[in-house]
């Protein structure tokens, strides 16, 4: 059935640990990596329009992710996107916008896409926009997803870890994703398979925060206003760790407000993309 | 983390279509189908018990796929489901005390496993139990599951239709699983496998349900009472079919009631097993 408006949530992601592969074909390309999706995300909602306009929280924004899954599937739509979570710090909005507009547009339009169809869509869209390796294909999943497999349906594998708990983070701002991952990554990458191969070892929540801590301090990433933070949860006796690629940290439990700090509290989100 | 409790809700399974898929491995045995999770389920709590045991409902029930797990487990726990659904009548009970079962003693054993192993393992007791095929998988990722090759991970791979609504049941009792199972299915199996392709070419909840109506006239499993009151919904410019396998009548949005029936009313589950 078609609608004339559709309205889709998409949790937010922070990852903890990744690495980086890349393909000729962008539905190969992708990252590996355990990442935790969050109740606070971003709520899509498109209706028809003669030209395609993206307004993130009631600006119109150049969101090119999203303008590129409008563009494959050859619709023009107004696309408002809400967001609980910062662009640009770690939490995968410009995922969360292209596969919220992947499901938005299938449903007003009677695209005919299945799900995977959609996940495709979206995550060629970011890795052609060089927005994200590995956000959507966590966010379309939901839970502590656990990327195995670099990609989009049906190449990426993923599983996850089997738990849940209350979330909190605080946020410095942006770090530049291009900058990291247009730069060398081999590093980066070797921490990152340590850090997976750790965490499948014991998929457990304790040991992917471990893993995620050790994966920023390997592979150079962690800023210091973030490696403070992460020391005070510690020594207030929590855990917490940051938010690739993002000025963020997040803890689980209260450890940030054991710490003293006045946090965003969530959830881990039980479901991926959800239409509402 | 340990804890001494844990709870999980299972979504209820309505399958719509499927096949028949047996190999010498259980993980590889299974169905491929399509099918909507329900948020009408089984809630599954265990606690450290000195010799298993499956409440269903405050009733000691022999539950074979939730004692296989806590076998190959190697655990001894007290199980205690309740049901929004009926036994028998072709919700998934069994997968869901299953895999809820795996998910809880997870938590409360500290077993290590990962989201997949988990899923495995009730699936494989699923089979071996001789209660359900396609559940498991279906149960574990939410939504309007599209099981496009049968097995646990990593054998099988689902698919998605990207559209919730409300869904409505009555059920008139309970349809030999084993009977139908057991029994000669390539006639089944030859409706199943037309009405997924004609789901993967339009993946559709209106596809799906024109889709179900066809495979259980095909496939010959229309009981009298389940076909009239099919009928009757479709008189009333609704649209229902038959949960496989039970004597259960599931339509979309206000299907049955508009027919003058005093149906369950729930909705797509979004997420799959979930720890509450």
């Amino acid at each position: 059935m078609t609608d004339d408006a559709a309205r889709v949530f998409v949790p937010g992601h922070v990852t903890g640990l990744f690495s980086v592969h890349r393909d000729d074909d962008p539905a190969r390309t992708g990252s590996r990596g355990v990442g935790l999706t969050l109740t606070d995300g971003v709520t899509v909602e498109v209706a028809p329009a003669d030209e395609s306009v993206v307004f993130v929280d009631d600006d119109p924004v150049a969101v090119e992710s999203a303008t590129r899954v409008l563009d494959a599937m050859d619709v023009s739509l107004e696309v408002r996107a809400r967001t609980d979570v910062p662009l640009g710090a770690g939490f995968g909005v410009s995922g969360a916008i292209a596969l919220g507009t992947a499901y938005a547009a299938n449903a007003v339009v009677d695209a005919g896409c299945s799900a995977n169809d959609l996940v495709r869509l979206a995550h060629v869209a970011e890795v052609e926009a060089g927005s994200g390796l590995g956000d959507v294909v966590a966010q379309a999943r939901g839970g502590a997803p656990i990327r195995l497999e670099p990609g989009a349906p049906p190449h990426g594998r993923l599983d996850g870890i089997p738990d849940t708990s209350r979330v909190e983070y605080v946020t410095f701002g942006e770090l530049s994703t291009v900058d990291v991952i247009t730069g060398g990554t081999d590093r980066l990458s070797e921490a990152g398979e340590a850090g997976l191969e750790a965490v499948r070892e014991r998929p457990t929540l304790d040991a992917f925060m471990t893993a995620s801590r050790q994966f920023a301090r390997d592979a150079d990433l962690l800023t210091d206003d973030v490696a403070s933070v992460v020391d005070e949860v510690a020594s207030a006796g929590g855990t917490a760790a940051m938010a690739m690629l993002g000025r963020t940290v997040f803890a689980l439990g209260t450890g940030l407000s054991d710490a003293g700090y006045d946090p965003g509290v969530c959830r881990i989100h039980d479901a991926g993309v959800t239409i509402r």
